[in-house]
């Protein structure tokens, strides 16, 4: 896993991949205390920065290995993700999801031409049913973060960050990030050492879901208690990668963590003020510049919003609650 | 009027206006039935395109004139436009606004360091308080729309959508365009002849406010009946301009008029499948790609997002109508 890799992935992603824009705005300045530059991932295709990703590593299979298919568990935007970019390579998809997932995130893989195979959380094993398909059918695995051609595609988010920013003058800079397994997060780690080594990445998780912050702390992999009850379903993993956390190890600044209501804020903040639909476990970042200001340093922070794959039941909630 | 003004505008605000990208999705083009392409000026400063043709206009004046500080009238959009550009440049800004505005317009054009006057709509004469305020302090006006400036810094956002969709091959399209004045839909119609001679500016408008639609069929500039009492509140006006109306009716192939519910509906279709906010006015030429397609020409349709500034409650509105 190197620069390398995202340099060959970035060229892989040309024409492919959105270049999202580096935005920011004079009212969340004012409430951060510093110059905020936003990077919305929300605005890449899928709705996430997850088709980086899933972009990257089918367009770097063998074409007679990518032809059999492909296959991913996901209930969400790895799903889409590779889905698409399944379907933008004439390949096929095998989606496991569990049966409990969110209908729309169902229907929306599906309308992306991948196969739904659902299975029940309680009973059934996924891996077996994953490993049957994939023997059978020749599937290739495509893994959500522990995986360096994922890892690669996610870091290209950090090459465009360092060239958007110098355009700005920025090249020093706390650059936050929403981390779950650290693909994003150490993709983006690896880009700056090389293209921006003044910045410095840092990742931002949900309370009670802090893996990440706790494993840098103690320098070893540590656990979540929970696996899931939070709004930022989308970040929540049960603990950093093994490819992924030396190197957030070795690059990466303190964790941020921040509230549900904090993520909610933020939410209404990005629809006020950048115009953007971000979901809960996109927001953490932003949250972490406007809410966590005296844990940041510098005049400048930049803050990746991961996706906006939010229903619009959760959405009309954040804006009822804060939006006024 | 002419597309080497559009062409200066464009140098004046490099570096200053946003580049917005030109976005898409798979589940708009199956609705559309054609690819639609989307020019997202909600991403811009202020969260329209407003802020382009206030940057024109602020940065042609003579700096000892623009010094002594700008005037102008508005409810909305244009207002946050001029506030910011002119705070920008290091110069003054009064907004006139009626006094039963939305509080947050009135807070927001505050908050960019503008001088905001209020006036009773009923008992009041706007255009004599601004004559009166004009004259003591020395401000230049700027009007929204009628000003070739004004005009030359929208087109710049013709000049953008010529090159972006070049580079995904599209060189033929209708262009639909969110119309009130014309200052938008004029400019991109002068940018595109010069740039993209084979596409087509279609203006798009809100059922019962299609001044533009009448006066393009009659060749001469019509009326509305009504000044107000539509959701598309940013982009009605009460006829199109003396210098706008001439350039549309040389340029622009026949209008498109939606319902309010259509518009409601693509707010929503913006929200799930481009993860942007638009305001209602913002987006009726989505909504006429969108349900209007019989009277829409070939295989692409290239579309602007006028802007994005709604109220939280409105935008919950349209989610909970038709959302699900």
């Amino acid at each position: 896993m190197n620069i390398d890799m995202i340099r060959a992935a970035q060229k892989r992603l040309d024409g492919h991949a959105r270049r999202t824009p580096l935005l920011n705005s004079p009212y969340l300045d004012e409430i951060a205390g510093r110059r905020v530059w936003v990077k919305p991932e929300c605005l890449q295709h899928t709705g996430s920065f997850k088709f980086r990703g899933g972009w990257s590593a089918l367009s770097a299979l063998d074409p007679t290995v990518r032809d059999q298919g492909v296959i991913a568990f996901s209930s969400g935007n790895h799903a889409q993700g590779v889905a698409f970019a399944a379907r933008e390579h004439g390949t096929s998809a095998v989606i496991i999801m569990p049966s409990d997932a969110p209908a729309l995130k169902i229907a929306n893989t599906r309308a992306l031409g991948a196969e739904v195979v659902l299975y029940e959380r309680g009973s059934e094993d996924r891996d077996a049913i994953g490993d049957k398909l994939s023997k059978e059918r020749g599937l290739t695995l495509i893994k959500p973060f522990d995986e360096p051609q994922v890892i690669a595609g996610q870091g290209t988010v950090g090459l465009e960050i360092a060239e958007q920013a110098a355009a700005h003058g920025v090249t020093k800079a706390d650059v936050v990030v929403c981390c779950g397994g650290g693909g994003l997060t150490g993709g983006i780690a690896l880009a700056l050492e090389a293209d921006a080594p003044q910045m410095r990445v840092r990742p931002a998780e949900p309370e009670g879901f802090d893996d990440v912050a706790r494993s840098l702390k103690s320098g070893e992999i540590e656990k979540n208690d929970r696996a899931s009850g939070n709004i930022c379903d989308a970040i929540i993993t049960p603990q950093p990668g093994e490819i992924t956390f030396p190197i957030m190890h070795r690059l990466c600044g303190a964790g941020l963590i921040v509230s549900e209501d904090e993520v909610m804020k933020t939410m209404v903040h990005a629809f006020n003020r950048l115009k953007l639909v971000v979901e809960p476990g996109g927001a953490v970042a932003l949250a972490s510049a406007l809410f966590r200001q005296d844990e940041i340093e510098g005049d400048d922070v930049i803050v990746v919003i991961s996706g906006g794959n939010v229903d619009a039941t959760v959405f009309q909630s954040a804006l009822s609650r804060f939006g006024a």
